[in-house]
């Protein structure tokens, strides 16, 4: 089989590329695409669980746990005991984290817009359906 | 915005989701989805040199570099000067990776069937392309 018709193949290859331009852009918020993830979550539901985290971005929890020590270092993120659940860990935002959103958010606008510029609305719409539907395969 | 309208997050989620299936899959054949990468290069195209792996693979050199390291270690490549230009390197196939290629693109090819099957063929026609489009946008 031609490498170029295998899923796996795709896939990596144009991950790397948007990941590549897309680590490159956000470095100047010194945020990775993975902490990107997390902040995506913390700015649309506000304080949130390491669980909750993990489903939203579809990791697994060992990832979620190095990605929120070194956003917890670099004072990105805060994790609290949860006040109505003391075995529970809530994780937030912080000043740092609030001050970069507006700035990271049209740097995520800009990269989409790069990438999907070359096509029309429904190829994009199969594009993304597509997708999911991977994802989901699970 | 909506993560799940974010291309980084839909490729790294969707490739994650595909590789980790097919790096179960490969595991049978003590080898890894980079690793087959390599080994259609070398099955399609006989001998070649590290830098067209490298250019059909769309991967960094160094990347190249130490899978074929690792390769080299399982018995599964030969690394020789090429007869024709004394510092140039010619990679080649071994008894051991001949002998698992039929059952590898039985893998490949059910892995394909198994993440493209929810699609129609124009559905699979738009998706391939536009991968081959972002790729190609490095």
């Amino acid at each position: 089989m031609e490498i170029r018709n295998c899923i796996n193949f795709l896939l990596s290859s144009s991950q790397n590329t948007v990941f590549k331009y897309f680590s490159k852009r956000l470095a100047e918020y010194g945020i990775t695409p993975s902490q990107y993830g997390v902040l995506n979550c913390l700015w649309t539901y506000g304080d949130i669980s390491p669980s909750k985290i993990r489903e939203i971005l579809n990791l697994e929890a060992s990832s979620v746990s190095g990605i929120l020590d070194r956003m917890q270092k670099n004072e990105l993120i805060e994790r609290q005991i949860d006040q109505n659940n003391q075995r529970a860990i809530i994780v937030s935002l912080t000043e740092k984290s609030m001050a970069i959103k507006d700035g990271v958010e049209a740097v995520v606008s800009e990269m989409n817009e790069k990438f999907l510029e070359p096509f029309s609305d429904d190829e994009r719409k199969i594009l993304k359906k597509a997708l999911f539907t991977i994802i989901d395969m699970e």
